[in-house]
């Protein structure tokens, strides 16, 4: 019995989400599938990341467990033979045998992506929210700093979330513009149900000038969250890839586009 | 009665190419519903480029007469709401009754895109070609100056062509990387059937070793197809724009990402 680690990149539009759910096409379950076919196991992925519908990766990852012969390394492009044109595996390597994607320290990095462009770009459409106008970049920046650090996320998750501590990490905040192309890079230890999106939504409004960075520190103290801006669409956002902190000497391996 | 030009970019991965074709899902074709539709009157538009099933465009450009009252900016937005989202007009503006997007002086940019990572990039695949593998840009980038200038084309145009001289002019030939992409732009006067793909095809055969770029001038002196490298896969090109030349101040204007 061996551990395999499978870093998958997926387009999200067609699926709902990560997470296997009745009736529905997810990642999850077409990794599922593929598996099982390939290794004539019973095979059930645990994922790293359950994205919501809609939202793409270059780097979410999964494992499972498997007493096929098959080196580590080679499950990736056999695999993605019976893996949709918008799944593909990346990379699969064995890992130790108590290494669980959820419960080990790790760095998650996601890109929101906003089009300022008066017309969409029909090549970008698909990983893009489309906001036509001018943002001010620098106040989005320093909107971000007040961001960044151990804080009480409250105001920017989801209502719906039952995580027991709001309390998570980040890392950084980076917002880039590329033509009319804005992006938000944010790395983090963790993020809760629909953090990135809020935080994305409520950079959007300080670009607009309707939310004022330093109204930040406020937002997050008041741990409500109709203070934050609104929730940006799930089709801009891509995690871009998970660095795992004590898996020695694999970390930077784990990771794409980070 | 006035002239209405369109600049139009899609994603040419679901339609049968620009011209409209019996039994066919066209650009030309939707455009022309979708304007006939909006003005109330049989519209049928004429193209600068033809592109080929499944080749993407930023920039090509349409041009039809209208009675219409409705203000020529105005339309752009108009058809979108009638078109696909693949296809998205970017602008549209009066030009004059006897311009004719095929018979006017312009410069063409086109861009070849490579992906050389091991494993596919779902947000690229419908925008790239995937050829797994170092390139050797410089020598990619001395063949493309052996392309430069006013040449006759024959080996780097499809057998099927019907086109009566093969001498065109290609202004410049650019070869960058970043990260696993090569990205290949080509700018001329005009291109013969599937010339671009050609170029690619031949440049990547450079980048692999294949073919010397001191071999460039004798494929173009023995005017024989069979001489160049393959035709690149319509994917992975994409327009990006014309500038017309003797439009008086509007040249500018009628270009996107050149």
């Amino acid at each position: 019995m061996k551990r395999i680690m499978l870093i998958v990149a997926y387009d999200g539009t067609n699926y709902s989400g990560w997470q296997v759910q009745p009736c529905a096409d997810t990642i999850e379950g077409r990794l599922n599938r593929a598996l099982t076919e390939l290794l004539r196991e019973n095979i059930t992925v645990i994922g790293a990341s359950r994205t919501d519908a809609g939202v793409h990766s270059m780097g979410n990852v999964a494992v499972f467990d498997t007493e096929s012969p098959i080196p580590a390394e080679r499950i990736a492009l056999a695999v993605n033979a019976r893996l949709p044109g918008d799944i593909i595996v990346q990379k699969s390597l064995e890992v130790g045998g108590d290494f669980h994607p959820r419960k080990c320290d790790c760095v998650k990095t996601y890109e929101y992506r906003i089009f300022t462009g008066r017309m969409e770009n029909p090549q970008l459409a698909r990983y893009t929210w489309h906001r036509y106008g001018t943002l001010d970049i620098e106040a989005m920046r320093r909107a971000g700093q007040f961001l960044t650090g151990e804080h009480d996320f409250t105001s920017f998750c989801a209502v719906a979330s039952d995580a027991e501590s709001k309390v998570r990490t980040i890392y950084s905040v980076e917002v880039e513009r590329d033509r009319d192309l804005v992006l938000i890079r944010v790395r983090g230890n963790g993020f809760l149900y629909n953090m990135v999106r809020i935080i994305a939504g409520t950079l959007l409004f300080v670009g607009i000038g309707r939310i004022k960075p330093e109204d930040i520190p406020h937002i997050l103290e008041g741990r409500d969250r109709r203070l934050a801006g609104t929730t940006a669409p799930a089709k801009g956002l891509t995690q871009l890839g998970i660095i795992y902190i004590n898996e020695t000497g694999k970390g930077a391996e784990f990771c794409q586009g980070t």
